[in-house]
This record gives C-alpha cells, sequence and structure tokens, in this order.
C-alpha cells in the first residue's frame, strides 16, 4: 500500500508521515518513509543540483529533475518495496509537481499529470492525505527562515497552490482531504480511521 | 537560425558540424556550438551523473535527465544566442530522445515528442541534417571501444533507432535526409546548398 502525503509548508504532513509510520509499525507491518527528491544514489546527486543555489535554474529544468529523481525512486525503491509487502509513506510525491509547478507556477495542470504518469510509470499512491490549512495559518506556524522564502514567493502563489490541491482533490478518488487547523492527535485520528478502514477491507 | 545535426554514432555528423561551424564564421556569420547533455553548468553537473557507470539509471529518469540538460541549454544559450542571431549548431538534439528512447527503447515516439514540446518550450531547429548510413556502416567506422558499447545494445537497437529516424524524417518539414556513405566533401556539398539556400530566401 502506498501513501502520499500532501499539503503547504507548515501543514503538519511530515509529523503524520512518521505517527502512521510508528502506527504501523506498531501493528507489526513493514513500512518505509521515502522522500523526494532524493531517496536513491541518483536522486540524492540530483537533489544536491536542485538545493544549490548558486545555480539559476529553469523551471521546466527543474520540475524534470524532480521527475528524474520520482522515476529513479519508483524503479528502485517503491515498486520492489509494493512487490515485497511493504507500506510505502511518501512525504510529497507527484501532487506536489502538479500543485507547485502545474498549478503555480503555471507549467499547466495537464502537462504536469502527463509527465507524472511518464517518470511513475503509472504507479500512484493509494491514497494521498491533503492536510489542508490556509495560507494564514501556514505563513503563521513555519520558522523565521522558511517564512522568508515564502513570503518570496508570495501568497498569491501559496494560495495558488492550495487552490490547485483543493481542485484536483475533487478530480482523484484516492485524495483525502484533511482539515490541518486541528490538534495533531485530532488530525491523526482521521488518518488512522481512512487506513484502518483500508486495512479491513483488504 | 538554429541547426541539428542527427544519425547513429560514426555517420559523421560532428564532421560536418565542424565543417559548417568554419564555413559559417568564413562567411562573417556569428556561430556557436553546443553538445548535450551538457553546455550549461547545470547541465555538466546532469552529465556527470548520466555518464557515471557506476549508477544504474532507470531508462525513464535517464531520459528525464537529458530533457532538464535540454531545458537548461535552451534557456541559457540556445533562446539567447538566436534572439542575438547567431547560428546555433547542435550535435544531437530532440530527435535523439526520438529516435534513441521513444523508437528502440520502446518510451514512445509520441510521447518523447510530448517531452521535447515541454523540456524545450517548443524550439526546435529549422533544419535537422540526418546524416543517414547503414548499421553496417556504422559498425565499421567507430572505433574498437565505442563497437563494443554498440555492439551490446545490439544490432537490432540499431536498426530501430535507424528507422525511428527514417519515420520522422518523413512526417517532419525541417528534416534532411543526406546519404551518409560517401565522402566528407560529398556530404558537405549538400549540407551546404541547403544552407546557402536558407540564407538566400532570407
Amino acid at each position: 500500500m502506498f501513501i502520499s502525503f500532501e499539503g503547504l509548508d507548515g501543514c503538519g504532513k511530515s509529523t503524520q508521515l512518521e505517527m502512521l509510520f510508528d502506527y504501523l509499525r506498531n501493528l507489526g507491518k513493514k513500512v518505509i518513509k521515502v522522500r523526494e527528491p532524493g531517496g536513491t544514489e541518483i536522486g540524492e546527486k540530483i537533489r544536491s543540483i536542485l538545493l544549490n543555489k548558486e545555480l539559476d535554474i529553469n523551471e521546466r529544468a527543474e520540475l524534470l529533475l524532480f521527475l528524474a529523481s520520482r522515476a529513479q525512486l519508483v524503479e528502485e525503491v517503491i515498486k520492489p518495496a509494493l512487490r515485497n509487502g511493504y507500506f510505502v509513506l511518501a512525504d510529497r510525491f507527484a501532487d506536489s509537481s502538479i500543485a507547485y509547478q502545474g498549478g503555480a507556477r503555471n507549467l499547466g495542470v495537464e502537462t504536469v499529470e502527463f509527465l507524472n504518469r511518464f517518470a511513475t510509470n503509472n504507479i500512484f499512491p493509494n491514497i494521498v492525505f491533503f492536510i489542508d490549512i490556509s495560507v494564514e495559518v501556514a505563513l503563521k506556524r513555519i520558522n523565521k527562515k522558511k517564512k522568508d522564502r515564502m513570503e518570496i514567493e508570495g501568497r498569491s502563489f501559496l494560495e495558488k497552490v492550495r487552490d490547485t490541491y483543493l481542485k484536483i482533490s475533487n478530480t482523484k478518488s484516492n485524495f483525502v482531504i484533511i482539515n490541518g487547523e486541528r490538534s495533531v492527535d485530532e488530525i491523526f485520528y482521521d488518518v488512522r480511521k481512512v487506513i484502518d478502514n483500508y486495512i479491513i477491507s483488504k
């Protein structure tokens, strides 16, 4: 079973991922975490290009590098793990590209959908937890340094990211929208309920 | 004016590119050469990943890395050069991905066409010189080391590359098929004729 967590920075998705990881392990399940970009030797090399502030990278090249890292991660890690009965928990996956690059950077939602299908060879999460918070709450929650970067991108950029997430939520059956403006435990209660139902139904 | 040279390794395209470069310079034209992957700082970093024999890179990730390098090259080098009136000569460009990855590696010609359009932002050569030689001639011409690699890929792989080039030649108005099984000067005579006509028509 493949599960991804999506949302704005500050929405709490990494915390929820860790809680779900512990929960599944305590149930005796085999589970791994993955992150993007990275997670493979090639992916880490790509990550170091993407995080290099000296390089003035074009937005199309940037997206293609993310996709290259994703393609490698799918083949090298995610597919073998799923084949071997693991739960795979991803802190962001294909839908981040749709929301950030497709929606907010105007590269086109449908174009990025096509590129994702190519990169992942049609491997997508069974469940996407979209932890939804308002842009105001996102800016309040995150630390100063990250905030500066996000403020530079602008509130309207973050609004576009959120709007795109909400829009694709309506069209995709694997999306679960979770209200992220609550306590960690309240949020996890919802996450756990979805997972428990999924496990029981199998 | 943007010109690319395509064909099997050993077809003589790099020699023709150099001859055209000198020819245009002697006519007093502004001209640059580009190569893929590479040609920019980001492209060279990508190149070092692609040429690293230790890494077992997935074929989709490989194509996406080529495309990322191409996207950066287009924005950083090719577009500004064209805007400033340069001739840009490329030793392989988008059509190599179509022939090698799309055709011979079975990723799909139309899929790779879509990916190319995204990566290049619809910048394509005005003229593509496809220097055509048979697989037999290609294997005879190239040096031992390269031959081993090409033999590993197999003759049927190279036949597929050539067939895909020939197929796309029929559908694209910018393609010029040049018989590469002749002397360097005979081939260049044809190349020059096309370029002279193009220059006169402007």
